[in-house]
């Protein structure tokens, strides 16, 4: 199994989405594919899956040790510090409860036979990548952006935490590119333009893909249907095929 | 003088451009106002006031302290982590190391006379506005949410955070409602609706403004000119002028 880290820099820039979407299009394709969102702060996976408010099972295994079972849904298996929290309260965490608690996650789940463990970081540099760089081994990282200068500069900090930690960055994904009007096909760059290259560029590493603002994407998140678990819809479904399709072949 | 935090839950819904915008604005109504950064992960003040890459002069007190001096621009008093750190490196922050870093910038930065103080709160509810809460007497935060399902969820986390610190939420800010086509007035709601209006009722807050996708408010951010000091391009200068005076009729 390999674990491969989403990270961002910024918050907001949609790395969670990208992360869920990305899962549901490599277990499309036949992979065995787990999600661990260690999120903190905002666990997002919950919503975007329709899982919210729901506590995974557990198992005892060979050992006598009690086990997380994760979510099975859209060919994914999951597990979110969500799922231990309440979603209305919040936790003002302190470093060492939070490896504490990341450490349980890690070690508690029984994710059974896995080719990709997709893991969404928090945005930042913080606490939560130092850890789950000590607990476990990840074996690269992609980077999501926005066409923003300010996302980019943020997105530069968290290559050089992966940098620290000795995590490989394997590629860049640039996401809220220009919005296009679907009656007149017009394309606005609300959000700028150019920055998701020019970060991979800096990097030395491939561009993946940039992926166009659209409602659908936003929709299926706040729905709890990823939009490439469906095809068709505003082709937000072929994004992510083309972005899954681009990792295998930079042989994650 | 009082101190307003400027918080949101999840990143990237664009706190930091809120608070540099309502800065200005205010400092435009003759307040005197000062802003801290405090988003250790990703300080986006420095780029979006033009003082990418400087660093703030010192002065000594009456007592021998060396003590720092706020940048002065758009008629703001300006202190940012970013002046301390390294753009393109980043610190993977533990801590106690933050809050020496904290206590720092509370404690030897000059900032004379002030109305206000706004302080830029980084996204989430981690060992910052905790370290912060104990460090400077906060009197009221608002919380900046987008029109999204997601975003509200962690707002809401956010504001139950304020409430563990004893700190009351004025009101919240929608930033990113809808995006009208400029050509033909016909507007989108790209990232959802009425979220905003929606937590502001959870929390028994006002909703203090609504602010629309402007293209021209990212760019001013991007190009370190805050769209709030030039009036007129795409109206985003009133959109600020009207919160600002919001806040000063909401008693602040």
């Amino acid at each position: 199994m390999k674990t491969l880290a989403v990270g961002s820099g910024k918050g907001g820039v949609g790395k969670s989405t990208v992360t869920v979407n990305l899962g549901v299009a490599l277990a499309k394709m036949g992979y065995r594919i787990g999600l661990l969102d260690a999120d903190l702060y905002g666990p997002s996976i919950p919503i975007m899956t329709g899982l919210r408010e729901m506590s995974p099972d557990t198992t005892v295994d060979g050992e006598g040790k009690r086990k997380f079972l994760p979510f099975q849904k859209f060919g994914l298996k999951i597990i979110s510090l969500g799922f231990f929290l309440d979603e209305s309260r919040s936790i003002l965490w302190r470093g060492p409860m939070l490896h504490g608690m990341l450490q349980k996650m890690v070690s508690e789940v029984e994710w059974g036979e896995l080719d990709l463990l997709l893991v969404d970081l928090p945005p930042g540099t913080g606490d939560v990548p130092l850890s789950l760089g000590q607990i476990l081994k990840i074996d690269g990282a992609i980077i999501v952006t926005t066409p923003q200068e300010v996302a980019m500069v943020d997105a530069l900090k968290a290559a050089n935490a992966f940098d620290q930690l000795k995590i490989p960055v394997i590629g860049v994904v640039e996401n809220m590119a220009g919005f296009q009007v679907p009656e007149t096909g017009e394309t606005y760059a609300i959000f700028g333009e150019g920055k998701g290259e020019e970060l991979a560029h800096k990097l030395g590493v491939p561009l993946l893909t940039s992926i166009p603002l659209l409602p659908a994407i936003r929709r299926g998140g706040d729905e709890g249907i990823p939009s490439a678990f469906h095809f068709g819809d505003e082709g937000a479904g072929e994004v992510f095929q083309s972005l899954s399709s681009k990792l295998i072949s930079n042989n994650v």
